[in-house]
């Protein structure tokens, strides 16, 4: 019988707002168990609005999906098989073979889950690629410290979220915009000084009030009026950390920006990462979120979707602004 | 008989583009010459795009013009009554006191010229302000070295001739954006590997042609398009140095910006700065470009103008593309 698994295939390339028709289910080869590879049963799936650059056909940072062909992501599964000295069945790995059931593959493209007391789908959220981008972005990138006043746009997010708190644990005021009263509650909740609603009005007036000194830090996962407003506020010698321009992703009009002078005469710094740069020092990362999670002092909230019939929905729903926290797939 | 100058007042704050109802010519009272103090004839007067800045009235890193009293700016003058130890009469300086035709002070506000022998009006352009603003914007800011490939907006103009004349001596490949035929065969001159004329076509595809493989560094004295077309061909970690926005200086349409999404996949680096920043390290500027300038590795070029009466159409000419290399005025 040859070995395969339901997986999740690109069926076009959208442009504009990507939709259903763009993805279709079907069934994927798994190679053979060669010496050293181990079977993987998924668990969680990550949706993550990086992947919509990765369905166009363009040269980024990741490859692009090809067209009729299997797509990936992060994904945690437990290990079913093994032909590794490094890998026993029943244990619990992180890997990039996501949006599909199974997973096969040299040991070494699986990570073995740290020592850290954490429920599995934390390796997909704040102790995974979002808490790390959020790790690195505010305090590698954007260098922000103690006293610092940053803002945080998309700060109900998956990265926003672990943004706000990591800076509320290294003495930092927050300022968190967030789209509607629920998520702006929960900003509150997680501990920022001031939440925005930006759909109550426009942010550049909503940040001035909430920050009437100016802002140290920006950091950025939305771009447009976000970053605009971000101009507008900072302080000499502000640092931004461009992580995400989700208003960008879909296409549309380019965002304009009326206060873009200000970064000559505040000497503002903008830097776009991405924080597989940061993989070195990885270490640091697990040894501070692993802390602070394990304490309490940072909290995750997940929108979590069922089955993995379920993935286009809830990946589409990233742009919609329908997750509070990082927005899971459960197989 | 009390002491006064003939100087350029403000009469009135522009909205948008200024215009000659928005200057004065008339006397101005001048201090008594106390101790320390000298008297000064101005024989050179710069305008630059930054005093457009000045005029509004808004907080920024230079303070503004009030209305009804005495524009200022760079100049270079004689000294022609002194009671300083520290400046003799008929010694050549440059101070801050320009828009006049005489200036009164203490002597520590006028800065005898360094020992090197270049005509005055150098002291405003490749060995004054815009000079060191090319130099620490190119090597300090954006940290542009040998090998690297760097595009420069406004290359015809005063700060931007003096680019790409320094990264050239550096050792650096340059492409350098000017607008009409007569400043793209300057920017040739000056040693330019590509000269893009902006007004020929899109700044983008003409960039794309140019630098086939990307640009490691912008330095921006324009904004708009020209930034635009850097984000688009930049290559991994550019840095772009954030000298000038001229296209926005008189208002309009706020820029709206294409390929800003860019700045994430490319991890660039954009900083804005102001020369002053690095006056601490004057030396170092004083020593390279005073050699480059002595033996001819640097050249200038000058738009001069005649009057004092001249100064309001020599400034407004700089936002009408009138100038190639720095705009002066002539006493």
């Amino acid at each position: 019988m040859a070995n395969t698994t339901r997986a999740w295939h690109l069926k076009s390339r959208p442009s504009g707002m990507p939709a259903a028709e763009n993805f279709e289910l079907k069934e994927a080869p798994l190679p053979d168990l060669g010496e050293g590879m181990v079977r993987v049963r998924n668990s969680w799936l990550s949706v993550d609005p990086y992947m919509r650059s990765r369905m166009n056909d363009v040269k980024s940072y990741v490859p692009s999906f090809k067209v009729g062909e299997p797509m990936d992501g992060g994904a945690v599964g437990k290990v079913v098989e093994s032909r590794s000295p490094h890998l026993r069945e029943g244990e619990t790995v992180f890997h990039m073979q996501g949006w599909r059931e199974e997973a096969v593959g040299p040991a070494g493209q699986f990570n073995k889950v740290p020592p850290i007391a954490v429920e599995d789908h934390q390796w997909l959220g704040n102790l995974g690629l979002t808490g790390a981008t959020a790790y690195f972005g505010l305090l590698r990138i954007a260098e922000a410290k103690e006293g610092d006043v940053v803002f945080v746009s998309a700060a109900a997010g998956a990265v926003g979220s672990a943004v706000v708190q990591i800076a509320k644990a290294k003495g930092m005021t927050v300022i968190g915009a967030a789209g509607g009263e629920e998520k702006v509650a929960w900003v509150r909740e997680l501990g920022a000084d001031h939440a925005i609603d930006y759909k109550a009005g426009p942010v550049v007036q909503a940040l001035t009030r909430a920050a009437p000194d100016g802002i140290d830090v920006y950091f950025d996962n939305v771009g447009g009026d976000h970053l605009d407003a971000a101009f507008a506020a900072a302080r000499q010698n502000a640092r931004f950390a461009i992580c995400g321009m989700i208003d960008s992703y879909n296409g549309g009009e380019p965002p304009a920006f009326r206060y873009i002078m200000r970064v000559i005469a505040a000497r503002i710094m903008i830097k776009g990462f991405i924080y597989t740069h940061f993989l070195p020092q990885i270490g640091d990362f697990y040894r501070d979120m692993g802390q602070w999670v394990a304490s309490g002092e940072v909290k995750s909230r997940e929108t979590v979707r069922d089955g993995l019939e379920a993935m286009p929905e809830a990946f589409l729903d990233l742009f919609r602004g329908a997750n509070i926290g990082k927005m899971l797939v459960k197989l």
